[in-house]
């Protein structure tokens, strides 16, 4: 099992060249998401070979620009390649209306199902899940209503312990989905033979939290706990603490706290103000509390296993 | 007197690297302005070194994507930037809604006035005006409501005609500007000389006509006769006349039909498909008709004397 993930656009507020606002490609399982939407994600798409027709689920964090202008160009876009496949988007509400309305006044309507799933609550909550993975909203502090998302691999099926099930015989291909399923085997002698003899625990399961924008908001360590990777935005240097106070943004040294806190394996961190000219500040700064931390960079693609 | 292009975008459709959609920057007289604003015309100002506070004036042709959704992130942009003066957007109903939407749902009113001009008329009308510069719609024919601008320079000053003025040795730099307004000039023994003998007439006043998106539309020919530098969308080459009919675009042939019967100076084509792969096929076509042909191409400057 591995978690791919790729980056967008890891600056803050506007888009300059070479330097895009927020936008993630997300691989976990058999799924792709893109999280946040900044202006130019789908330029992006295409600079780094991304398949428009694998994004079958968006996540919007909030309704400021640098995280959402980019989506009704690639809805547009998506409706010019002719797409077919259904498109969810998950984002506060709102979202909806912003984008039907100029759907609507660019008599511009998708031929693909477009359908918002919108989001008002407070609390944590899960909004997608199948057999593979499930995601959960993170509520968190920012001037609007804004959520992270938390990416969570389900506990896959048990792994057959080849050299065990090798010392019996009778054992056959065909019972190998039972015993990955966790059922014991009953030999023709009528031994019982326990699952956990015959099968190895299954890899544990990876997640991802996503949380920008936000201020230092230990509240969400909890739901972030033991996430085997955290992005956390940290637009300033704590040399600009209070200033990240007043505009609901954190410093690296805070997203590092919360990665400490949270027990993460390991921490990205992004969302940078254009103010700093130096980028590797960041990472000095965050890892004097959380060593294991690395920077977002346009392009950059991160795998975790 | 000079009028100069900055050509920012010139494909059609969706924004792919180094192929941004519509969006040109013109200079004329003392003023600036930003002629349509796809997704992604903020970061090409920022390439070709346009300052941001030199825009006053925004003219959109018409709610197609690729025309106007990099005008939310640049008015955010000016936001961010801490503008104060007026900026003043003319183009069709609605573009004030879908504005003011998004400002509001993200919390980011202007903290400077921001003046909707919104247009649904059919016939040509001038929407500004000062006493250099003056512009008019020009309705154009297209899928959803769209215009067409004709930027004017207006009649300038005489020009002083030095020689003959030197003749008269009674005549001084602070009679100069009463001989550039037209007035005769009084010497002291009573004898009148006629202001045509000490002047000379002014510049021919130049003209800009913007004409994108549309379908082979001759009666546009009125409105820009003349111009002295004609912009016609060239979606298709002669090729795929029938889509373009359909979809209501041009092809290079029609685009440089209209040049000629509107007798311009020269004409620009661009808003390529992204089917050709080469552009130069674009100029080929069209110089069969209108031999005084260019193509738009991004970064590339056009300056009209």
């Amino acid at each position: 099992m591995s978690l791919k993930l790729t980056i967008l656009g890891c600056h803050s507020a506007t888009p300059r060249v070479n330097a895009h606002p927020t936008a993630q490609f997300l691989e976990i399982k058999n799924h792709q998401f893109l999280i946040d939407c900044g202006e130019g994600t789908q330029v992006q798409l295409r600079k780094y070979s991304i398949k428009f027709s694998k994004i079958k689920h968006i996540f919007i964090s909030h309704l400021h620009g640098d995280h959402f202008f980019g989506l009704v160009g690639l809805i547009s876009t998506f409706r010019l390649l002719n797409r077919e496949a259904d498109l969810h988007i998950y984002g506060p509400k709102g979202l909806k209306e912003i984008i039907t309305l100029q759907l609507k006044l660019s008599n511009s309507w998708t031929q693909y199902p477009l359908l918002f799933h919108e989001l008002t609550s407070n609390e944590s909550e899960l909004i997608f899940e199948d057999s593979n993975v499930e995601v959960h909203t993170i509520p968190l502090d920012h001037r609007v209503y804004t959520n992270g998302f938390l990416f969570k691999e389900k506990l896959g099926e048990r792994k057959l312990n080849v050299n065990a099930i090798q010392q019996f015989n009778e054992i056959k291909i065909c019972d190998y989905q039972n015993l990955k399923n966790g059922r014991d085997y009953t030999l023709q002698n009528g031994t019982v033979l326990k699952n956990k003899i015959l099968t190895l625990n299954p890899d544990a399961p990876l997640s991802y939290a996503f949380c920008s924008d936000t201020s230092y908001f230990p509240e969400i360590v909890p739901t972030i706990k033991n996430a085997s990777c955290l992005y956390h935005e940290a637009t300033f240097l704590k040399d600009k603490e209070a200033l990240a106070t007043t505009t609901k943004h954190a410093t690296a040294a805070q997203a590092a706290s919360i990665a400490q806190q949270a027990q993460v394996k390991q921490l990205i961190i992004g969302h940078y103000s254009g103010r700093y000219k130096n980028i590797e500040d960041f990472k000095t700064e965050a890892q004097e509390i959380f060593e294991n931390t690395f920077l977002a960079m346009e392009g950059k693609v991160f795998e975790i296993y």
